[in-house]
């Protein structure tokens, strides 16, 4: 594994004090925020809100649990820890501001491998415009633990929670769905084989956009901002993590509401049905309850029905319903079942 | 131990969702402070700050490394992972306003221990009034990984860096020093002879008072506010967490300056002085050496000395100089040493 100990070029992360290695890994990152006044090197970070609401939010990531190194690059790993914490800035219909980042990693991480995590991580930074202002490096007792906080700010008339939707509204869902899931299941195969026969050249060249999806997801900060432009301002939204099932029972449980999503308006994409079908899954099923796409959906008025009519990013799925109705699943043959959220649990997680 | 999941009356952790695990350690929590709009339960909190600063620090603690639950009860810990943080902004001469708190655990972890350290970090939200607001419960491969990152604010003017001491300042202390090293070297002392003899009853009240500093330490945030009734603006600060040494010699580097110390001015209990003889150790270089105690250290202007001069919280312990004449410890007998950091290094420490 390219992370580990092993050669003898690599550098052990002990040979550096804890305050030479936080600040030999953050040296890259510059603050481009104006809200940012003063990041790394004191006992907090200095920061400025321009807007009413500031937003924060935390996720933390074991390996083993949330992730395998197996498969997973470092410098994606990096990434992907960032974008999962501003998803959840953009679910609340804000603008991602700051980051803090703690890792703790057992003595088989070279210092090349956190390079490399940084790395990511800052390409996320850059890309979302965002800081890192903060955090910790410190070792585990086995294997590798990320922590993020992100910090956010939004308009308070703009700020857009889970509770807010009302009866009749529209859901709404970004992109499309079950592609991290696949991803991961196609990842998790070619680990098997290589485990069988290690000369084994995989050929992910066809699962490309599912790969993507779940090494390199992003959050839909663009969508935010095209909401913005659109002057669609949304009732209530979240950001899919769990899956769709779980996240729409999510919005009717906060918001005290049912639903109904229908089937057949659910975006997939077409290497999602190929690949489901493959692996003898039902697309519909893995489009519900696979996880990890960080697509939002949100609840819109009927009346701003024809801003977003025609618009190749966003997928009318459903409506709001009385809570007496549950949220509900109508099928292609127009059949009626309750969703049920698959909830992700990481303490029944196999290792 | 009492934090195992051996006992038939214990309930593991998996049989709780991931939500329904947060929403019931999180329950008891309630928020008192009027910048907290929302807590959790959405995509993020939000939270209004009143005063210009916002302040962000993190921290993260690891079992085996940072602690031992050989000897640290769990409501001791959770109390003690928000003390950490909460001195942060204290540091900054700030004051604590939300806490995010992310925990990892391995399935040897029962609901009742869970319960036990969200009691104590319950209380120290409600000592220092601060909103718990977020985080993560989730499972470990080994152990117990907890990180901690809390939201302060400061007035602009108020706000105070590690970078700004000026030549001739006065350095000051508060409290005293070098007890919750002690109270950590007596533990495990303790243990050690536990391990042997498991009948042994051990006689900790001798060191009551070290043993509260280590297990139960304190924020100075009353002294943020008697430095504010005294009208005293500190021009630099840090809290001490790594040991007194290690923190002078940050605020001199900051600040580009050097400082003489003088040893017959460290404040020191005299519990302190006797269980340092007990272990052979010398009372000064713990002062300086053990870390953990989270006192404040700041610079000041000469000009207010006569407002803290005979204050029982407060120690002038020496000066800043010109930069040239380095970090000085000035002993009883007169002689000169240089100060030296011994930056405490979670890589290498032993397990």
């Amino acid at each position: 594994m390219e992370w580990e100990n092993k050669d003898r070029q690599s550098t052990a992360v002990s040979t550096l004090g804890e305050f030479a290695l936080i600040e030999h890994l953050t040296k890259g990152f510059e603050l481009q925020n104006p809200g940012s006044l003063v990041g790394i090197g004191d006992d907090a970070a200095v920061i400025h809100f321009q807007k009413e609401h500031g937003l924060i939010s935390t996720d933390m990531l074991v390996e083993g649990v949330h992730f395998d190194l197996g498969y997973m690059p470092l410098t994606h790993l990096g990434y992907k820890s960032a974008v999962v914490n501003i998803s959840d800035i953009c679910a609340m219909n804000g603008r991602p501001t700051q980051l803090t980042l703690s890792l703790a990693v057992s003595n088989r991480f070279t210092l090349e491998a956190l390079e490399h995590f940084y790395d990511g991580f800052a390409k996320a930074c850059a890309h979302y415009k965002v800081d890192l202002v903060g955090g910790d490096t410190t070792s585990s007792n086995k294997g590798m633990i990320i922590s993020v906080t992100v910090l956010g700010e939004a308009e308070k008339e703009k700020t857009t929670y889970r509770s807010k939707a009302a009866d009749n509204e529209l859901l709404v869902v970004s992109g499309d769905l079950g592609g991290a899931y696949l991803g991961l299941q196609v990842l998790e195969r070619e680990k098997q084989v290589f485990q069988v026969n290690p000369q084994h050249q995989p050929d992910l060249e066809p699962y490309h956009y599912l790969v993507e999806r779940q090494l390199k997801p992003e959050a839909r900060l663009d969508i935010v901002e095209l909401l913005e432009k659109l002057e669609v301002q949304p009732t209530a939204m979240i950001d899919i993590s769990d899956g769709l099932s779980s996240e729409v029972i999510h919005l009717c449980q906060n918001s005290q509401l049912g639903c109904q999503l229908y089937e057949e308006k659910i975006p997939i994409d077409p290497t999602v049905i190929s690949t489901s079908e493959e692996f003898k899954m039902d697309p519909t099923t893995v489009a519900l309850n696979g996880g990890e796409d960080y697509e939002l959906l949100f609840t819109i008025k009927q009346e701003d029905f024809p801003k977003i009519k025609g618009n190749p990013n966003l997928t009318v799925i459903g409506h709001m319903t009385e809570a007496s109705r549950g949220a509900q699943l109508v099928t292609r043959s127009g059949e009626l079942f309750p969703l049920q959220a698959q909830g992700w649990n990481a303490f029944n997680q196999e290792d």
